[in-house]
Parts: C-alpha cells; structure tokens; sequence
C-alpha cells in the first residue's frame, strides 16, 4: 500500500526519543531505507546517507516517512513545508502522527495538484468491536513498561525473531505506527476510539490453535498519566499469558513529565499482573528487558545480574544481548497448546 | 444549539439499562421532555404521554432524542426507519450513539431535502490535549462504580444538588452523552481518541479558586473488560480528592458479560484509590452510592447500614435517600480552599 523504498525524516529534531520511529524502520527493515533527511540543526543519525529529497528521489525513493513524534503529535509548519518540498520532489508522504496529513489543506492541494499519496499510518481501521473479554485460544505475550518509550516495541520483535529462530510459530502483532510500518499490519492503538481499546486488540490477536505465540507490542504504563488508559485496555484485550516488563535504567522522570518520577520496577510489574489478571488469572511475568544503550558493557550485564536478581526473573537487554533467557523461561512453563485449546 | 422541547425515543427496547439516556433526560430535565416514543413491543415507560411523530411535533416537540443504547452503540435499520419517519413529522434528531447519524447517508439525505438537524452528541470537539498530570487548584470529587450503568451520573448530580442546597457551589462535570444533554456541556469521554482519555477530563475541570467543588461524572468500571481503560484514564485526569463507589446490589454479573462477576466491593474501592493515588496521593473515599431501586425500603436501608459498616464509609442510595451522610464526610474533611490553591 505504501510504496517503497523510503527516505526517513530527522527534520529538526534533537531528540533521540523523539525520532523512534524513523530509527525503528532502519533497524527493523533496512532493505527498504534508501537515506535519511535533517536538517543542519539536526544532531542525530541513523547511520543512513543524508540526502535532500531530490537526490533520494534519484536514488529511488517513493516515500518520506515522517518518522518524529512529539507530545499531541501534531504536524508543524517545518514538517509541513518540508513534506510540500519533498512531493514536488516527486515523493509521496507517509505519517504516524496523531494529526493527519490528509486534515492539511495546503498537503491535500499539493497533493492532488502533483498526483502524491498522503498515507496516515495512525487511522485505525473502521469495524473494531467493543472487547468481550472472552477467553481465546492460544498463547500470547504482552511487553510492558515502567514508562513509555523504553523498548517494548524493540524487545516485542527481538523475542518474534527469537522464538522463530527456535522454530516456535510467532508473530509479531503491532499497535504502534512504527510498528505497523514494520509489520505490514496492526492497529494503532492510541488513535483508536476510547470504548474499544480492549476490542481492538482481541482483534488483532485472535483465537489461534497451531501453538504458537503472539507477541503483542506494548503501549505506554499504567503510571503514565496521560496514557494509562491505553496500557489498561491493552492488558485487557490482550489476556497475556506471560508478560515482559521494559524499562530504561537511566530515565529521569516520566516522558514528558518531569513532576512524575519512574515507578519501582517491582511495584510496576505487581501492578501490571494485578490488572492482567482480570481477564487472564494465569498471567505470569516471564522476564525483564532493559535498554542498556547508554551504559558500557559491563556495566549493562551487572546491572541485569542485579535486576534478575531482585525480582527472580530473567533480565536482559533484548538488542545487546539476546532473548534467550526469556525464552527459556517463557517456554519451560509455558502450559501445552492441547490444555489452552481445550480451556478456550 | 439543539432545538427543545424532546420527544424520548424507547423504540423496541425492553432492558430498562438500554433507555437510560432517555430516562436520564426524563428525570433531570422534564421541564423540556413533552412524551415519550415507542413500539408496541416495548414494555418500558418514562411516565411521559406516549406519542407518535405527528403528535409530538402538534405538541411542540423540536427534536427527537435517541436515547438507547446497546453494544457498540450502533444505529439498527429500525432506528434509522424511526428517525427518517420522525423528520417526515417536522422533527430534528439527537443522538448518543457511536455510530454517527451523519454517517449514514440515507439519514443525511432526508435531513438536507427536509431541512432538519442532525445532532451527534458523542462527537467530542476538537482541540483536546493530551493529559498532563499536573496538580490542579479547587476540589474535585469523581464518581466511580463496580459496572457500568450503576447509578454514576445519577450519584452526580444528585451530590450536585445537595452540595447547592448547602450553599456551596458545585458543579457537574459531564462526561457522557446523557450528562451532557443534561449540563449543556461535558465530552463524550467513551468517544475520545485513546491517547487523549486524560487530558480531556483535565480539560472539562480547570483550576477553580472559588471553593467550590467540581463533580465529575464517572464512566466505566476498572474491572469491566471492556470499558477499564476509560476509567483508568478518567481517574488520572480527574485526580479527584474524592470518590463516591457506586454499585447496583441485585447486579449478576458484569453488564453485557456474563462471564464476568462484580467485583467486591472492598477489593473494587481499594483498586479505584489505588489507581487515583497516581494523580492525587491525597485521593480518599467519602461515600458508597448503592442503587436499591429494585428493593423494599426496609431491605433497601438495612443493606445500606450493613455496607457501611463493612466499608467504614457513609452509604445512601442518592436518589431514594439523598446524600447527605455523603456530604456531611465530604465537608468535613475537605481540605481548605486556601491549602489546595496554595499547593497546586
């Protein structure tokens, strides 16, 4: 739908966080990124070749994906000119930001005028139904997270790639726009209608019988205070069996929220199993991920020795060191695909 | 904006929790209700003079609310007949469903050609922002239950009421379709986008410096699957320094799950001050709302003293007893005006 390859958008940004999910489709799917567009101010890189747009044109690109988010996700008058620039370079738009390209009538003009696509990754489908609940058939596992932005997305595809690589049937179930330009598909959860969070998910993960695993990437924190809600519903629709709480090590304060500090990684993952519960008694945490990026290697693997530690659970960084000790503790009690068939 | 008085549409309901938006309209603002509308399958009534189309609109009748509800709030092809029927009568129609009138293009099709009004009151108004969490001057009480439809708006503006009475000012704050109809104003909270669940309940409560008490109508139930991420985030936007627990005591089960208890009551109160504390460690609970509607008077106030001994917390059925217990611990243990302004 999307036509590809696609040149990714730094713009001005200065904010790691804030390009993640231009950084996601250049870890996740390099075969499809040709370069990478910022401006001068523009201290970050995704380790592409910069190109303005008439040169990633020339390169073959068909798409700019506006890859930045920012609080309220709204499009900018320097994301504005620099998308008009880019389309009568000859490319088309694509955008994961809460405020749509399509609501942008000089985008729509030029658009129209130049015969571009405007992709909004963020509009969910329509037909979600209102959740119910219902016990499904099937094993699936839900990241979460101390905070938003600590490597649920990330760590969600690190374990698909390593459950595959065991040959364990699993699929990576999206509910991000990164996401679900790395995937193909999913629902982009934050943009859906309040009543149907829950439903949402129960349709994108449905009854499945070959005993495999979904594996649901996670939204937010139930200590977040804008977007608790999100995680709630997400939990609920997604009746993990097993759980992966994400966290940064090095985070300050909640993202955003400088008068909100992170909670205690053992209080965050009582609270996540607490609300699990309701629609799965059975959940169980299965392991720790950390984002170790800022910190050295030894470093990094203490402090997973100490975290395990802690909290009895396997702790890793997915990215730097593998997922193989989630795994095994996922897989060494995970229940039979018969029991969780005949239970559903 | 939309044309008064109402004819209350029933239809072919049967379920007295499906006509609540009507049956709300009827009991706090029958001084702009002149009947009611339904088939003669409908077993329910509103105590309003029973009219068909024409007759209303030779009363005076200007706009026809569909206040029902079921599932997923769609529109069947018996509402949209009703409604096509009624602007053929002269009528403008109302609506709180999620399936918006203007959707449907036959509907739209006759409201042009007739010159009639359709009103979606579900959709929210642009410009919400996403939550903050910031601490926000005034008093806040927030409404919570153990289901849906367990007397949450009712609760509201009854202690709306009362707080008056006693000379001081309050104001409810409405959050769904039938209390906006109500107030005039409030958002359609079960229609915000996902990631804005909180930030619109800070929105519809601003700072107040005035002493007064801001009365936030609750939505959901965290241990209803399909609804606890709206009353997540309806918690963390409100952070309320109140809560009234409200619950239907002959309930079965969770409404629209029959695979789904009602959670106890101890167990959901502690869950609601749990989840508030994020926002307003101070939050506390001055009060159990139960709806005895369905019991003796005698049965009604014997299990009202035994749920408040069990709880430790004054409880009424609000629109059978009044709420005055309630308001007696609220203003009793609020905390000064000048103390709450000074700390946020």
């Amino acid at each position: 739908m999307i036509n590809t390859p696609y040149l990714l958008y730094l713009g001005h940004s200065d904010d790691e966080l804030s390009i993640k999910t231009s950084r996601g489709l250049a870890v996740f799917r390099p075969d499809v990124c040709v370069g990478e567009f910022r401006h001068d101010d523009c201290p970050l890189t995704l380790g592409l070749p910069r190109m303005d747009f008439a040169l990633a044109a020339a390169a073959g690109a068909k798409t700019l994906v506006l890859g930045v988010a920012n609080a309220g996700g709204r499009l900018g008058e320097d994301l504005i000119a620099d998308a008009i620039a880019a389309m009568e370079a000859g490319l088309d738009i694509a955008s994961g930001l809460h405020q749509r390209l399509k609501d942008d009538e000089r985008l729509v003009e030029v658009a129209g005028r130049l015969g571009r696509n405007l992709h909004d990754v963020r509009d969910p489908q329509p037909g979600i139904p209102v959740g119910n609940g219902k016990p499904r058939a099937g094993n699936r596992l839900l990241t979460v997270g101390t905070d938003c932005s600590v490597g649920k997305m990330y760590t969600t595809l690190c374990l698909e790639q390593g459950l595959t690589k065991r040959g364990v049937k699993a699929d990576f179930r999206a509910t991000g726009q990164t996401g679900i330009l790395i995937a193909g598909s999913g629902v982009p959860l934050d943009a859906v209608v309040a009543d149907f969070i829950s439903g949402a998910i129960e349709q994108i993960s449905p009854d499945r019988h070959d005993g495999g695993w979904d594996l649901i990437e996670g939204q937010g924190s139930l200590f977040h205070p804008s977007f608790a809600g999100v995680s709630t519903g997400l939990l609920h629709g997604a009746q993990p069996d097993a759980i992966v709480m994400c966290h940064d090590p090095v985070r300050k304060h909640m993202r955003g929220l400088p008068h909100y500090q992170v909670p205690d990684l053992a209080k965050c993952l009582e609270a996540n199993l607490r609300v699990a519960a309701l629609t799965n008694p059975n959940v169980r945490a299965v392991g720790i991920a950390l984002n170790t990026s800022s910190l050295p290697q030894a470093e990094a693997e203490a402090l997973c020795a100490r975290t395990a530690d802690a909290l009895g659970l396997p702790c890793t960084d997915p990215y730097r060191m593998g997922v193989e000790t989630i795994l095994d503790r996922l897989l060494a009690d995970a229940p039979a695909p018969a029991a969780k068939t005949e239970a559903a």
